[in-house]
């Protein structure tokens, strides 16, 4: 069941429908030419469909174990990360100063996606290295980025996250590791941390752990946390990898999914770290590095969805029974047809909405223009939380269609569903993004959300010579979501947007998916015109559900007591 | 995290929502008395926690494998189904004529509902067992009825049903098994069945299985096929497990879930076998099986809900984390809130349509009327897809609200997600159900969904008095459900009815869902009340996405080719 990437989806996404021409054209990423755009899409596809996604099923037979202290992972998977590494994709969008390409985040969206599809335990360790780099690039110090950077994008050593500790998790600001100063300039770092993602490994020389700690006199909660890099070996003078610091793997979980990677409790015994960013601003340092991760995890969830989606129609193109008719295969049946269908729909819309997202950070990266940055902050959360969700429906949808065999393991269907479960909880639960968009999102009196919704109306206008029929229907959620979001903007009291935010937010992806779904009938051929009009007649009413329920409030709802839930 | 049966919402459904008081006026059951209902309930409440429920964690841990052609079951799963048996939880429905308890369909709903909380994985087995004797009490010879029934009653032997084989899943009549006639009133029975559950194990001292197969001459498809009792050991001359037939057990398969529940590939090799039914019969009486299973499924999949509620609110009740008011546990939170509410009223709603449907059952088996037959015949699909989509969506969202800890195994919230996934694909894929229901089960000219959708506006009058705002909303989905149902109806096309299949058969669940909690509302305390509101004004605005795709019909859907999804 061989993965090929959807390049000629990201080419049209990228050329017609998320406005990438604009960002090729800032001064910034002059080097984004549709050469180098194709070239980089064609190169990447090659490496995940032969090199990457061979290793899909080992890595969740053969899950990453420890051995003595040591992570051991799966087989070939050092392979693998050494093509990635090789092949320059960990860097592509770190800048040219630090030794990256400097190539915009769309274009690493569109490579991260399809090594989602390929491999996501794999994919996920140079994810979270590019997360690293972007704090590091932004935070540390000329010395700490010097250092670091070129051999993060080498893929030499690797970086990981450490945010959560058992007692903290949704809720950072409840951290109780310590730095206390060790009087030379660096830190002492002591504490526990918990699902620590590739943590540990045999084939990178050094491991590189962004920590969150609470320097003596560092106030409760979020403002009194600072950022440490705290590497695994600590760099000799010439910065290659010398002694062993003072932190161990503990123990590795053992999960739904996702066996491939190594997920970690990590013990830091007074490891020796060195300060990221100023003292007491840790949080706005791993804000950084957890925007770009929020979109490179949408991105997992929009990847595994198009893995899903292929094995499936391979087996139902594939599997004869019943009456049907053409081929007489299970993708005749309407039924069959209209799962399939839903998938691809849905990954399009998902797609499209991360590139989008992507746009806007490239934009305001090469601009500086606020709006840019509100569109990005705005389009983040709706990002993460539809594109995981998707990722979860559609392999779920992928299991059904091959019936019987997609409960058995060896069909391989089942693990695209246990894998992606993950993406909708970590990086903040799809919930919590759904909590920052109706709040901090909106705290801008809607201004970014408004703006997206006159943009979703002059299309649907626009539209309205070819394709009137869509175009009102567009026209009409947009209209229903506005009042929506009016509604939510007037409420003074949080817990009333709370209630709504995730029914609200479904239905903003919803309607984003409209507003590209259209685009795509009218610039694109009739297949995408066909798969347009299956998405807004059958796919996209289902805001009208999303919205009523985004407008109910608290009260009828917080009135149901904890007791009465256990009765 | 202990399971505690909802005995309360057992009977109050019984009591006010789903017409129970007509079962129990039958003289059929006059058995039932309130007594006898509020005994049983306790009874299996009773097991199902303090024997049943400890053994899930096991049965995920520990699979059934195979052990020199011997299926070995999960540490405690012996006394646990023996426990099943001497409760007489087996054949509690079955008829006293054959030695059953004679009690209503509507109480084993109930029983098995707490079973399939408890230990889904055990629970399967003797539902397999409770199939197989009512398509015996149904078809057999009054021979095999009196050796095999009061056996399968006890627990001594167990039954199972062999239908699939590799070329044959949804589309049973490909099948391929022969049956050959011995000669002397007995048949050889020769080929390979697979998926096939409970196929073997440690505890039983025979295994009954009911086998589909072709006799010689029997014409292609669903026709040809008659139904073969196959025992694994032949009963000698006093009904006593003899010598063994040539049958074996040749793997087991690995699942994504339900490792306890052994499911075999079984080969079948001239074994003996006895004709139940007429020649060429077999599906009748399958049927007859199926039915039962239909909604002995929906209820395995209503039963692995409340599981996943229950560990899901143990743990929200206890897990703090950030500033949430009163407890400080993230309960306390409106969207954990939500998702825990989302939970606990699409439980209720699937618990009173299969309640509903036993309750047809029960009284179409009591007073032998046409529309209770046909009654229970519409329901039947309804709460298969309906309960085992609510097992799935519940159970996954039980691991969102457990936030990181969701994805850890040790946990437990991933095995109900993982043990539920099944039951929306065996007995009839869910897609199956909706075909089934927008063409077999309409083919009375809607006569069957008509009354219903009268009732529940009858239902929404009479509830106008008390509850106005949520009467109406119910009054005014079931009409729109109406013009759907109108508008399938007049369909001639089937692929115009299969299209919108799946969808219609939520949004009418939905809409039931929103007539038993308006009667809830109406009939219950407070509590009763706030949570109708929940689900009538949040959750079934749904069915307005849904119907909108179900009118859609199949031309535009049936334009997408196959190429054009692989593309």
């Amino acid at each position: 069941m061989p993965y090929r990437a959807p390049i000629s989806d990201f080419q049209f996404l990228m050329d017609h429908i998320v406005g990438f021409d604009q960002v090729a054209a800032t001064d910034h990423f002059a080097d984004a030419t549709p050469d180098m755009t194709q070239a980089i899409l064609s190169e990447a596809a090659k490496m995940s469909e032969d090199i990457i996604a061979p290793l899909n099923r080992a890595g969740d037979l053969h899950p990453a174990h420890l051995d003595n202290g040591i992570v051991r992972t799966s087989p070939g998977f050092a392979e693998g990360y050494t093509a990635i590494a090789e092949g320059g994709w960990i860097g592509m969008s770190a800048s040219q100063d630090v030794g990256g390409l400097g190539l915009p985040m769309t274009l690493t969206t569109a490579v991260n996606d399809m090594m989602a599809s390929a491999c996501l335990s794999l994919q996920l360790s140079p994810l979270m290295t590019q997360g690293q780099i972007e704090a590091l690039e932004h935070h540390a110090s000329d010395a700490i980025k010097a250092l670091y950077i070129p051999k993060l994008i080498s893929g030499e050593w690797n970086g990981t996250m450490n945010l959560t500790e058992p007692q903290a998790g949704s809720d950072v600001g409840a951290l109780r590791t310590k730095a206390e100063p060790n009087g030379d300039g660096t830190y002492a770092i002591t504490g526990q941390k918990i699902y620590i993602s590739w943590a540990d490994n045999d084939f990178t020389q050094n491991v590189c752990h962004l920590v969150l700690a609470r320097l003596p006199g560092g106030v409760p909660g979020t403002k009194g946390i600072s950022l440490f890099m705290v590497p695994k070996l600590i760099p000799d003078a010439d910065g290659n990898p010398g002694i062993k610091n003072d932190l161990r793997v503990v123990s590795l979980e053992h999960k739904m999914g996702l066996h491939g990677s190594p997920t970690a409790v990590m013990e830091y015994s007074g490891a020796k770290g060195w300060l990221v960013g100023p003292e007491n601003g840790g949080m706005a340092a791993m804000f950084t590095m957890m925007n770009n991760a929020r979109l490179g995890v949408a991105v997992q969830g929009v990847g595994a969805a198009e893995g899903a989606l292929q094995h499936a129609l391979a087996y139902a193109q594939d599997r004869k029974q019943g009456k049907a008719s053409g081929s007489g295969s299970i993708i005749e049946h309407p039924d069959v047809r209209r799962m399939l269908t839903t998938m691809k729909a849905d990954i399009f819309a998902a797609r499209a909405i991360t590139l989008m997202n992507a746009v806007a950070i490239d934009m305001a990266l090469a601009t500086g223009d606020e709006g840019w940055k509100a569109r990005a902050a705005f389009l983040t959360p709706i990002s993460k939380a539809f594109g995981t969700d998707v990722g979860c429906e559609v392999s779920a949808t992928g299991i059904q269609v091959h019936g019987g065999m997609g409960f058995i393991e060896e069909t391989g269907a089942a693990q695209y569903a246990r894998d992606v479960r993950v993406t909708t909880i970590y990086e903040g639960t799809n919930g919590i993004q759904a909590m920052d968009l109706v709040a901090r999102k909106l705290m801008d009196g809607g201004e970014a959300a408004f703006r997206i919704l006159e943009e979703i109306e002059q299309g649907a206008e626009a539209a309205k010579v070819t394709q009137p029929e869509l175009a009102e229907a567009v026209w009409q959620s947009a209209e229903t979501l506005r009042e929506t979001t009016e509604w939510l903007v007037a409420q003074d009291d949080l817990n009333d947007r709370f209630a709504g935010a995730v029914p609200y937010l479904r239905a903003f992806a919803r309607v984003l998916g409209g507003h590209a779904h259209l685009a795509s009938a009218v610039k694109g051929d009739a297949a995408r015109a066909r798969l347009a009009t299956f998405y807004i007649k059958r796919m996209l009413p289902e805001h009208l559900g999303l919205l009523a329920q985004a407008r109910e409030g608290a009260k009828d709802l917080m009135a149901i007591s904890a007791d009465e839930l256990a009765a």
